[in-house]
Formats: C-alpha cells, structure tokens, sequence
C-alpha cells in the first residue's frame, strides 16, 4: 500500500483560455497531480486574434486549437468537453452540463470574462458581441448579409440603415474591429456592388469617455482617432448609450442612430461561474479579489485567474484583463501548488496563503493595431506608434501564436491579404435566419 | 433612340456553381448581355473537397471563394444574394425569398442537386448530409463530439455508439469520407485520449451494390475496398438500408446497427426548383433531360445545365454529375446565346433548338481518392491507381483550384497535415445542441 500523502493530488482547472492551459502546462507531466481540464469548446482560442474572423481576415480555424492536441503528450492531464453549472466548495466537487461530477483537492476556476451591458441585458439581443468563434462569425455574417441586402433593396432608408456599422466601445476591440472593417468595405470589396458603393459604408465607433484607448496616454488616444478617421471611421467620444433596440441605439443627449449591425464592444464581467464561489464580488462587473497566492478567501484550495480577477498584486500595481497576465496567473498557481506539495505545509491551513508565494505581475505593456501598417504600443517608458508599433504588434502576435499549428497559415493569409489588398475569408457559412436554407443544404 | 435589338439581354443564372460560374464567365464583358447571378449563398463551393473539411484538414473558407469577388471586375454582371422559390417560365420572371423579381430574356437554371432520401424524406433528421460548408462542419461538429461524450461516459454501451460512424453509400463521396476519417481518428488523433483509445473508432462504409464505386472497373472497386480495410474501414457491400432512426440504421436483412453518426451520402436528386419548369422529369430524381442545345423543351430560352441534367450527349454518351459537365454545359449555353445573337435567328422560334448547335460532353475521366497515399483513376482507356493515382488527383485538384485564392493556404495545410500526419482543423465552432454555450459565448 502507498502512503496516504503519494496520492496524486486531483487538480481541477476549469477553462482552457490563457491562464487554464498555462496552469495545465505547468502541472503536465508532473506525477504529483492528476489533471482535469474542463472547457465547454474543444478549442483554445487566441483571443487577441478574433476580430481577424470577424473582419473575415483569418478562418476560425486559424486562431483555433485543439486542447486535446495541446495536452495529447501530457498523461497526467485528462481533457473533458463539458459546461461547469455548479461549484461545491465544500464538497470540493463541480457538476457538468452533462450531469457529471468532477471531484477536486485543488479547484482553479480560470472561465473569463463575457461581454456586459450594465445592468441592460435586453440589449443582448439587439447586439453582436465577440467573445467566441462563433460570435465572430456571427459579426462577419451580419455585415457582409446587410451589404447583400442592401444591394438588393431600393428603399433608400432601408438601405441606409444597413449600410451602418456601429461599434459601442472605444477599447481595443472596438479601434481593432472599426479599423479592419473600413479597410475590408471601404477598399478590398470595392467595385464587387453594381447598385451600392461599398465605401458608403458607415462605420461609426462610439466611446463614453472623452477619448478612445483610455489605458493609453493621451496623445496616443489622439493618434488612433485621427489615424481611423482616416481611414474613414467615423469616431464618436463622450456619448453615452441609453437605449438599445432593433436597429437602432439612442444616446443621453436625446440622439437615435439607425444601423443594423450594432456590435457591443463596452465593457465585460465575469462568467456567472465566479458568482458561485460564495465570496462578495469586489466590483459590478461581478469580478473577485483574490488572496496575494490568487486563492479565494476562505477557500485556500481554490484559485481563481484571469478576467474573472480584479486585484492589486505584490507591488500594489492593478492587474489588467490580458492575455499575459493570465498566463502569469495560471504560472503563479502551478509554482503555488508545486511547492506546497514539496514543503507539505498543511498544517497551516488558516493562514495557508500569507506562508504562500505572493502574485507579482510582470508588464510586458499594451498594444492596440488600427487599421493596416498603424498601431500603438506602450510598455514601460516606451511608446511607440505608427509602422514601428504594426511591425512590433506583428511581431508579438506571431510570436504568441508559437505552439499553434496555424501560425505558417496565418502569416501567409496575412501576406496574401497586405499585398494584394484582399483578406480572403469573406465565406458566410451559416445563412442568416431570414435566409432559410434552401432544400440542397441538408 | 437606341432600336430595339441593341438592348442587351438579360440572361438570369440561378445558381453559383461550377455550371452557373462558367456560363456567366463566358458571358462576362460583353456588352450584349446583362447577366445576373442570383446564389444564396454569398460563395462558390468547390464542392470536390468538401469531405476535407468534414474530416477536419481544411477550413471552410479555404475550399469558398466570394461569388461578387469572382465578377468584381465584369460590369455587366450583377451578382445577388437570394433563393429563388417561383419560376414563371410565361411571365419570363423568377421570385426570389426576399420579394423581389428577377425578369429574364433568357434563363439559366443551375441549382444542382440535394441529399435523396429514396422517398423517405423523415430519414433526413437522423443523417447528415454533404452538400454545402454547413454540412461539413455539422459532419465535423458530430463526430467530435461523440468523441468527446465518449471520453466522459461511463455506460458502455453508450460509448460503442458514440464510437461508431455509419457512412451510407459507397461512392466516392463515402469512399473519400471513411477513408479521412480513419486517418484523422486512428492516426493523428491516436493518444489523445486519456478513457478511450480513438482508434476504437468504427467507421463502416455501407453500400448497397455488390462493389464500390460503380462506374470504375471491378479491380478498382476491389482495390479501393481492400485499401479502405487495410487503413481501418469496415466495407459493407450488398447491404440495403429498410429504416433510419435516431442514432440507429436497420437492414432489410432484419439486421441493426446503433450508431450515433449517420451519414447519407447515397444518393441525390434535382433541387425542388427544377420542378417549377413544368416539364416532365426524366428520372425518379427529378432530373430533366434538356434539347441537345440544353434549353427546355417547349422553352428555348430557358435552359438547364449541371446536376440538374439527365442527358445523353451528341455522340449518344450519358453526362455524368460531375463538375467538368458542369462547367462544359454552362460554356456551351453561353456559346449558344452568343451565337444567337450574332445571327439574330428569332424568326424559328419552335424549332431554335434544331438550329443552334448541341451539346458534346469531352469526358476527361473520373478519380477518387482513397486515404493518404492512394486513388484510383479512370480516364479513356487509362486506369491508375496507388500512389500515382494519388498524385495525379493532387495535380488535377491543384489546377482546378487555380482562380481560388486559397490555393497556396490549401497546398500549405496539406503539406503540413501530410509531413505531421495531423489535421489542425478540429475546431467546433458552434457547440452541439446538447451543450448550451456558457455565459461567456455571447
């Protein structure tokens, strides 16, 4: 008989976004832990990349991969497609979609962020958010079925409404989408409409604040706006959305928008998941503050990472919503849960968290891509914009998408696009609701 | 004033297909004609390597090309997103789902063909078809996701049929699937499961014939089906489907199989429209034999072209269904009404088809591919088969692919796919129905 204590320990990560799969990789290989790796989708998803699918610069799968195939060398660590609805933190058990129960002796709950409509979520159906592939195909179908509309309509006001394209939000999302989908419309598609002129296409991005890219310094701000009017972005500050309905947005100050695509790029909060831990949120967006070692209060067993974590690390320095911290957390956690298992410090389970490694987040800085060879960067000292800020941005990006299968696919794609003007992706594969397939689609 | 016969005309296609495509290439820059496309899709399909996207080795987009962008620089064709419902062959104008009309001088009808069910329409809920991009992602989506569930359940018996894909049809649409899927599910994906060992994975090619492949020669057939069981496939011949229900097939031999993947590919028939032309069909699939010049009998200027046809040529040989006959009847239309115009022979109305010239299919052989490494070929009296059969279908699927901007991105993924024995595509998008997207999907 083996000891009690050379019992693999069962860690149970939930959510294969940037900060599961790098707590995962952390944890592979390592006989200590038996690993279960919970996702809804079959798919890791580079984030950052998603507004490529909805511009129909990139296929789905390109920015897609396979989470089995990530893990397929890895033994100790066992890949389940399964929706987590329930979180027993005192029967250390979660409950599946499916019905089935997945038992933990370490929870890391890592399921990110879902778009938020401030307390208005009867917007929801009025709007294209992007968060997933298939929201991305959602937003790509919406736009390029409105476009085939209007080049069949002759109501002039129909036509115009369609050929309206707003995006609430002036954050990355919003300057990234803004600015590839003028550059799709307004030049790649022209002269393909016999009866519209593509480059009639309205995109209008609309920010609260008085500025876009609010974690950018201000004359950067300044510089992605004037860049995107430009390219022929209409960009709309200090407007606040009060109403949201079909077609239509209203403002604060009295104003009505008609535009049949409305994509909702404001704000974000955390998967309803987080809500079941039993610990207060610590903003609205239902985000939480973790302990300084990233585990609940009062649950030391269980970790929380990424978007669903408002906090201040180690160096009192607010942690953002990004991709590199979440993959920093998901570190922090294995490197946490590695050495409790070497020390064996369970006796202090009360004030197991101060023994513990604290989280200090290293900034890497931010980047924001505007259109074609345009950007913005600000790491550290350094603020870069213009070609310099798209090389770097490319640079980064294609550095990230290492370990993905797609990465030759992507930059030839991309190749293809930049020099012949033309992403090549414009395939909407579901037909709109109001196209019903037609009898040889079965 | 300009006189009457300056007008152009105006030639409605219905359908972007191989037929549809050609017939309004042909007709494209010339000033005589106002061509309009009507498709309802926004894209041509290659539909020959639909099975790769099915069996995960290419994305959607990569085997789609943009319809509009095809005509991007032929003025006088109009391309227009709608599904045409009514045809009034007396009215000489066709009805589109969205309400609008089409009016035609000439009409080219080139809807190609659906799934048949042999006049059991209820087995189309049980089975998947493939006949468009949708198609092969649901094909795709099913299968790994019974891979999926099969890795979660515990009941045996559940996981056998979860473990098993039933492929109706013996044909190369069935041949080239079973033998990607074994690839796909034996090979590359050996070792990504932690429950299951995905080489389990049945794949039975069900046929009813007593051989493979019809019409290649019998050592063909017989060298496909030794090859399909060598790569892993179960080979049913001389067995007929009685019933299909939900996850199970019954044979009129009384015997069952359970399978939680079902997929038709036994047979086709004329979409519905051709039905709307009041002409009587040629065949139990709703095919219609055209005039030698291809227009419809009693209607010379409405003509029919592709999988819509049943038709002996000029030298008395049937046309078959397959994508060179398309592409020669849609020229061979647009020759026609060139012709026509030149002579301006209006005055023989009920004998034009007599006058115009008729249709001579140059057949260039047909191919099939049978996993990695083998296809066989029939061409004249040439018959290949093996590795440079398999060579020869890359060559000719290569060079068919030429005008498709995704060529190179093809030619790369299965270069990749080929090198690491890996398909990279296996992304489902949209979540089965089963399991409802998270909070976060939005």
């Amino acid at each position: 008989m083996e000891s009690k204590t050379l019992r693999p320990r069962r860690v149970l990560i939930i959510g294969a976004g940037f900060g599961g799969i790098a707590c995962a990789k952390a944890l592979s290989k390592n006989d200590k832990f038996t690993v279960t790796l919970v996702e809804r989708t079959n798919h890791h998803l580079f984030q950052p990349l998603l507004y490529q699918v909805a511009t129909s610069s990139l296929a789905a799968p390109d920015i897609a991969c396979s989470v089995r195939q990530v893990f397929r060398d890895s033994n100790n660590v066992t890949v389940l497609m399964d929706e987590i609805l329930e979180l027993g933190t005192e029967t250390k058990t979660a409950v599946g979609a499916s019905g089935d129960s997945y038992p933990w002796d370490y929870l890391v709950l890592a399921t990110g962020a879902k778009t938020s409509f401030f307390g208005h979520p009867e917007w929801e159906e009025h709007t294209l958010g992007l968060k997933s592939l298939a929201d991305a195909q959602g937003i790509r179908r919406q736009v390029l079925s409105s476009l085939e509309k209007a080049e069949r309509t002759t109501d002039p006001v129909e036509r115009k409404r369609l050929m309206t394209v707003a995006i609430v939000g002036g954050g990355p999302t919003g300057v990234e989408l803004s600015g590839a989908f003028v550059d799709l419309v307004h030049r790649s598609m022209k002269g393909e409409f016999r009866r519209i002129d593509s480059s009639d296409l309205r995109v209008i991005l609309i920010e609260a604040a008085d500025r876009l890219l609010t974690p950018y310094d201000e004359d950067q701000s300044a510089y992605a706006k004037e860049r995107l009017e430009t390219l022929g972005v209409e960009v709309w500050t200090e407007r606040m959305v009060r109403d949201v309905g079909p077609a239509y947005l209203e403002f604060t100050d009295g104003a009505k928008l008609e535009a049949s695509t409305i994509i909702w790029a404001a704000g974000i909060e955390a998967n309803p998941l987080a809500g079941k831990l039993g610990v207060e949120p610590a903003d609205r967006s239902g985000r939480i503050t973790p302990e300084r070692d990233l585990s609940v209060p009062g649950h030391p067993d269980v970790f929380i990472i990424g978007d669903l974590v408002r906090m201040n690390d180690m160096d009192d320095k607010p942690v953002p919503g990004v991709a590199p911290a979440a993959v920093q957390m998901g570190d922090h956690v294995a490197k946490v849960l590695k050495e409790e298992l070497r020390l064996e410090k369970t006796r202090y389970e009360e004030k197991k968290h101060e023994l513990r490694p604290g989280f200090r987040y290293f900034d890497k800085g931010l980047m924001a891509i505007i259109g074609k060879n345009a950007a913005v960067v600000k790491s550290g000292k350094l603020r870069l914009r213009g070609f310099l800020a798209w090389i770097a941005w490319l640079f980064v990006h294609i550095l990230f998408l290492i370990g993905f299968r797609n990465k030759l696919v992507v930059l030839l794609g991309w190749g293809f696009a930049y020099i012949r003007n033309n992403p090549g992706v414009r395939v909407i594969v579901n037909p709109p609701a109001d196209a019903p397939p037609q009898g040889n689609s079965r």
